[in-house]
């Protein structure tokens, strides 16, 4: 008994978060309440005509069936509804006609008839462009099997349908009149809301693949929801990127409902580009694809080693915030239904690009493993003291490196790149999420070792095995390149961004930020404002 | 009149070609119009009693709502209506009774019932979780209505529902017999089939994807439905990963059904592993997106010139083939629910991924620009002369070049590298479809300059502008690396994928391969059958 009270107490706290969290559900329930006594006062005032209460069922089954959560929704199935119906009855209408003259035969007729007509209406459903009317279809054969039926029984074809339509229609009048004059639900709001939170969702995203690639987080052992596809809420970053990729179905079925909508508060052009929403947000999602792949650099087995990531992480972090900053800002602008400003709103973001590029040029000796190339091995010199000197030592290294003539600059190379101290087995695991630059390296590079074959890596011969290991090494440092080449990857295609978004607000007609009126909170928007006026 | 004829024939054909390409769909018409006249003839043959024949449309409504295309639909669908109707039934003949206590004051307790009833209903419905059962929560709104009002005017609740229960399981009766009985279409076999189909897609776009890098395949203006993600049926590098990314819903529904449905055919256990197809499908798609992001190297602004890739062409063409080997051979393997074999079906790959890598490291110089170097810039020397020489002169540079010693090589660097004519303006821009190895790389490497902005390559400074073509080059050839790395990241996470068929494959007991009985097309695995054998 205790338990089931708390039972009880949980599905009450449930379904009070459930209205908190949007209070437009209890308001939809509400709704549809009040749509079904009202419905059922109707029929018992009609209480008169006999007829009509006989068939009242059809009025309730409307008001249940079409009453959907936003009015796009509702107009739709209406729609579907009313059409499915009608045709129907008139094709009843005029069959049970055209049988009732076969005299004798009449039954066979009737259900010939019901053959054809189920079976072509069941076919032209499967058809893949029908698919969205597919509701029209069943509501079709029922209405034309029972007036059939009914029909046959009473010889009054047309009576029936009639009456039918007429409480149809009076079920659809309540449905529509409540659902629309009491406190709306607009699909087209929810798609607007869900391409605002998608560009929150993949600007946070990005930050946090920089970020955690930055600081090295690595996961002890990648979630198995991760690595087939599942949803994972837990993970902010995961699931930033993810929904946004996910919500095509959703978008698509919100659009598909959107178009059905009039003109109404803030959309208040007719044909309003809704479809434009769904291409931003395509485009946006284009974007996405690419912050996937650097989160799938962090979950990559092959790691490239902190220290190396650390030279890139000034340059790495301007790139992601100012990628952020862009998407938050174009996600504020579809919000405020607002157009750019006149200036270059990516100019920052390629400048970081740019700057993280040249850096990677300069710096490109440490992604690749020089002494491999064929076009001329260095002499292997013992240098074990110089795999006592981190990256702290690095910068005294390099000043002193710049003044050097350029051969022995590359004779003296390997003291500058990092220790490669992967055979000897130093074993400190514990300051792995820790940034300083001392960490030794095999353990970031190598999760899960035994997942790639051990016959590549534990050849006997010895001087093979050394090779082996100099080949991951280079592999775990040319990850490094990937993950920037995404990212770079990542800025060229928000011009495409930006463009999509430029055709929104044209067809949408978004206000312009530069009128007198409007307060920008985001201080980059004012100053680049105030630039322009003076 | 010509143009209605014509129409007419276009639909014929359309219907054709449907029925053609998926003969189910014409079976599955011809049983739902069988399923209807099965109803028909019952209440026709039930005239006697008055009272089920006024309610037929009961029965009718059930047969249209509860007939589904595959087994599973049917079941649940089935299951829901019988569910709602019975607890509404139940619910509303007990208020009845309650209210009609009430006296005078009926219509009120009438009324503030089914607002509260209504209300909750409705509320629930929108729980994420409850939303599979929405069907169920519409239907027992419906029942509770109808049999309140139709009770309320004749004073007989429990005769209403009975008689409306009784047909509504003679409807499914029909719907349940004719569906189960006669060419069951199953859930399951469908979601077996689209794992199957999406394993050979990503393996045609790994294919294709490597194929159209090699040959530098570019897109002449890359489709906006790629940019901002829609379907785009004709490219079927894209349609084939596009396909696997984008079946989540369609495999989370079908998996919904398939629960639903009991064994049968192949799939004979009891708790048949269903979910563990989507896994398989999800760590699929988890090796699609590195697909999809190499891919992204093809539709990028900034590409590697023809001369790099050449270089690396066989041991790139080598891991794309094999990679798709393996998926196809998984594919095949889940499609006739075999086992692996003992052999380690991923040993080539990793061979091919491992070479890549080799070659990579040798060659890595190709991708760096080691003039920019902040360790030491080498003398600019004119060497327009090497301008001339493209890869075709590379062999005989690089013999002599491995007999030089160290710090001679790294001075004649440059003329190893591809010639970098970037400033200079030849023109010839037909042949960039043919692979020569002569082709002047900006044909290449800058799709759309103008969408990379104007201000960061046109600097006033000459100088400046030369840096910034020099740090686009190098960022030309980074994309190699991109793309190189993409695909070794591939070949790790097949290991993912193997692992979740395994974990398919032993709970859903699938054969061994091994059994003399079976033979197996496929040459690889003949030949490794053969290799245990002596």
């Amino acid at each position: 008994m205790m338990s089931f009270k708390q039972k009880v107490k949980g599905v009450a706290k449930m379904a009070y978060e459930m209205g908190r969290s949007d209070p437009r559900k209890i308001i939809f329930a509400a709704k549809m309440a009040l749509a079904l006594i009202l419905i059922s006062l109707l029929i018992f005032l009609k209480e008169p005509f006999q007829d009509l209460t006989r068939h009242s069922v059809w009025a309730i089954l409307t008001v249940v069936v079409v009453f959907e959560f936003s009015i796009g929704a509702t107009f739709s199935k209406g729609f579907n509804r009313g059409l499915g119906t009608l045709s129907a009855g008139g094709l009843a209408v005029g069959m049970g006609e055209l049988s009732a003259l076969a005299g004798d035969w009449e039954e066979v007729i009737v259900i010939i008839n019901t053959f054809v007509v189920g079976f072509c209406a069941t076919y032209a459903k499967l058809y893949p462009t029908l698919k969205p009317y597919e509701y029209g279809f069943r509501v079709f054969l029922i209405t034309y099997c029972y007036i059939t039926v009914s029909g046959y029984h009473t010889g009054e074809f047309l009576e029936t349908s009639i009456s039918r339509f007429l409480l149809i229609a009076l079920g659809a009048a309540v449905s529509l009149g409540v659902n629309v004059c009491i406190y709306p639900i607009w699909a087209g709001e929810d798609l607007h809301n869900l391409v605002t939170k998608n560009f929150m969702g993949v600007a946070t995203s990005l930050e946090g693949v920089v970020n955690h690639y930055l600081n090295c987080v690595e996961y002890e052992k990648v979630p198995s929801k991760i690595l087939t596809y599942q949803a994972a809420a837990e993970d902010p970053v995961y699931s930033g990127y993810r929904s946004a990729v996910e919500s095509t179905s959703n978008e698509d079925s919100l659009l598909g409902f959107a178009v059905w909508e009039p003109p109404h508060g803030r959309y208040k052009s007719l044909n309003y580009p809704w479809k434009n929403y769904v291409k931003v947000s395509g485009a946006l999602r284009h974007c996405a694809f690419m912050v996937m792949a650097m989160h799938g650099c962090i979950l990559s087995e092959i790691q490239a080693p902190a220290e190396k990531r650390q030279v890139f992480r000034n340059e790495l972090k301007r790139v992601g915030s100012e990628g952020a900053k862009v998407l938050r800002e174009l996600g504020n602008k579809v919000k405020k239904m607002e157009k750019l400003g006149r200036g270059d709103l990516l100019y920052e973001v390629h400048e970081a690009a740019e700057e993280l590029q040249q850096k990677i040029d300069k710096k490109s000796y440490l992604l690749v493993n020089s002494e491999l190339w064929e076009i001329g091995s260095r002499p292997r010199e013992e240098t074990d003291n110089s795999n006592s000197k981190g990256l702290f030592n690095m910068d005294q290294d390099r000043k002193f490196l710049e003044y050097k003539s350029l051969s022995e600059a590359v004779l003296d190379l390997r003291s500058v790149e990092v220790q490669n101290n992967w055979d000897g087995k130093t074993t400190d695991n514990n300051n792995i999420s820790a940034v300083p630059a001392s960490i030794a390296n095999e353990n970031m590079s190598m999760k899960q070792p035994q997942s790639w074959p051990a016959h590549v890596y534990y050849k006997p011969d010895a001087k093979a095995k050394v090779e082996e290991s100099k080949t991951l090494e280079s592999a775990s440092s040319l990850s490094l390149t990937t993950f920037t080449s995404l990212l770079i990857e990542f800025v060229a295609r928000l011009q495409n961004l930006v463009d999509s978004f430029e055709e929104l607000g044209e067809k949408a007609n978004f206000k312009d930020p530069l009128e007198p009126v409007v307060v920008t909170p985001t201080g980059f928007w004012n100053r680049l404002f105030n630039c322009f006026r003076s």
